[in-house]
């Protein structure tokens, strides 16, 4: 037995961690853009990274460490990927941390932004200068990560057990319509002070992922970046396996949700839920495919209750599905069924209705199995095309 | 030996065939509808349709016919894609035919439009008291099958052979912004008069897809309409195996050039060249991957010469690749290679010329193989989401 209980500070109230960011100039308006997270002693790591080939500087610098090690510092930067940069990407890592004035023990970086350049080495090494490395400052280091973001994410659990005693799982994010085929970088720390045996790390991280980060991306349509990190001072001294997943799972979840809904310009989130197919597989490609689907995409934009994109996509999808089996619903309203293919006038008013709401479900039944799936999706507008028109400026 | 011509004339211009276009006031605007091809005698046809796991009913309709037969009947209407309709969209394209007043042997239909609403079927039998059966009306019918098309798409191939006499290979097709996953239909209808075996009818038609239409969408996601259609009278009494070839194959490359060219609310039409890939397959996954990415996508629209995007993209398509074999040009711009990983302001002044142009080449030379593909893109900017915002009405 346990309670979840969601609370303000982020990582500011795990027992062993310290954080913070500062502006050094690499974005122009003065907004932060280097955050560190440091812990007191060295802490369990265990990270997820993107699928894409050219994996940035950044995650081959980390890889280098081996499979399991501990560190006590990760440092992350913005408006700069650090990826396509070479073995002169790694090098960089290794001057700036050359630099910093306090013990450091596998030191991590992190970076998101843009690809093909240097990073500027001078300006981040800047940051050592400024940071409060003994400080609590949760909110400086989320708004630091941010690039396109419109909202920080920040988020913490507090989890009780019932023989007494609580442990956090918290972490800070970036990451905006990260939904594919878009490729913008998700970056997710997470610090817990619970006692997460080193073996368990990675595989826990993983099915966390499995229902929310990866819900929001089809596989292998990754930027450059993505990272999930788990990060583990252990300093509560406490280990409920149900207790911890239950909160990373809680944790994770919301924070997929915080990104499709800061999905670049986009205005709505919807659930698509793909239910009896004839596969597991068959569902999450169907959901995925739908979530990815321009033509779904403006015409959630338009507010416009045109069902056949939904049914024209599944068939694209190469799915097992039949017209005589589907049934199609936004929110309670039924568009389409076997037996009513046509919509009329009050369904479509009905329809338009749930399409005015800022977060809402398309589900689609397949009737051709028993295996579900939920993929998150967003809009796709005019903002979107603004944002990415002309990203590097 | 033999000389191809390009004439005007569209359909025109082929021996026993007769065609036209009409309004009947599925377009409000007065514009053209309804169209018919037809022939002075039953002919040969082989098709090429979606690979949609729901197919219109048209496509259900025609497949009733058997693997071959003849025909002498085209019937195809706009605003309404008879897709997701059931067996009353099968029924209905029955009734219409049987108001037929001229003779019809194994009438075909096509429609597109949008899916899931019954055709109005006094409406297009309308058409027939309309109808010039005996006009070659090539420019009325090619009008009367756009959609969101910007400008109608209509070729005349005449083959000079050395033996002396000629054939024709003529098309009208339909089609904008089919680049997945945007799952616009395309129809597109090639007559011919060579006199073409019937055996090789699908096969020919298979060959000239798979380097033209095949190029510009990724397999599999297709609308729920989309059709090729070749239909021979054979009048010519000629067949030269390669000089039809030839023909056919410049005709559909170009028809899915203008396809391209019109996608909807594009300006540029850029060739997604991938060169020296460990396989064919990784060649064309990457092209087409390349082609389809919202990101490369709107950074054409907004003239960025933003290669990390390209090189991210490749990478997230998940083919045999490696930054340090890796290069990038943008017609004869070299923006990315392994030893010189950064743009200076030369090169990115360069590149943006080069993406101020109408069309273009982006060559990405993976170097890990010699297998090469071609996939042909467009940008994606504020018009597309106004287009298709709210598509149906």
């Amino acid at each position: 037995m346990f309670d979840i209980i969601s609370i303000k500070g982020g990582l500011d109230n795990v027992e062993g961690f310290f954080s913070g960011g500062v502006n050094v100039g690499l974005k122009p308006e003065g907004k932060n853009d280097v955050a560190f997270i440091r812990t007191s002693e060295p802490a369990l790591v265990g990270a997820i990274f993107t699928s894409n080939k050219f994996q940035a500087a950044p995650i081959k610098h980390f890889k280098r460490y081996g499979e399991t090690f501990l560190t006590n510092f990760i440092l992350i930067n913005s408006k700069n990927a650090n990826a396509m940069t070479g073995v002169e990407g790694i090098n960089d890592i290794d001057e700036i941390f050359s630099h910093l004035p306090v013990s450091a023990l596998n030191p991590i970086m992190s970076s998101t932004g843009v690809i093909g350049c240097r990073l500027n080495r001078s300006k981040i090494i800047k940051a050592f200068e400024l940071f409060d490395f003994n400080g609590k400052n949760s909110n400086a280091a989320a708004n630091a990560i941010m690039t396109t973001d419109r909202f920080k994410k920040e988020i913490c659990l507090r989890v009780d057990v019932k023989e007494g005693g609580s442990f956090h799982v918290a972490a800070i994010a970036k990451g905006a319509g990260m939904i594919c085929p878009s490729l913008a970088t998700m970056l997710c720390f997470i610090a817990t002070d619970a006692k997460v045996p080193q073996d368990e790390m990675t595989l826990l991280l993983n099915e966390a992922a499995e229902e929310s980060f990866n819900a929001i991306s089809v596989d292998g349509d990754t930027s450059t970046n993505d990272t999930v990190m788990l990060i583990s001072s252990g300093k509560s001294g406490i280990w409920d396996r149900e207790a911890f997943m239950q909160a990373l799972k809680l944790l994770t979840r919301e924070l997929a949700f915080l990104v499709v809904k800061d999905g670049e310009g986009s205005r709505k989130m919807v659930a698509f839920e793909v239910k009896n197919a004839a596969t597991l597989e068959d569902a999450k490609t169907a959901a995925k495919t739908l979530s990815n689907s321009l033509l779904v995409k403006t015409a959630l934009f338009g507010e416009d209750p045109n069902w056949g994109r939904i049914a024209s996509t599944i068939g694209a999808s190469g799915v097992v599905c039949d017209e005589e089996r589907l049934y199609i619903k936004y929110d309670d309203v039924l568009v389409y069924s076997p037996s009513q293919k046509e919509m009329n006038a009050e369904v479509e008013s009905a329809a338009n209705r749930v399409m005015k709401q800022e977060s809402y479900k398309i589900c689609c039944d397949l009737g051709v199995g028993d295996k579900s799936y939920t993929a998150y999706g967003c809009d796709l507008g005019h903002e979107y095309v603004s944002i990415n028109a002309d990203y590097r400026s």
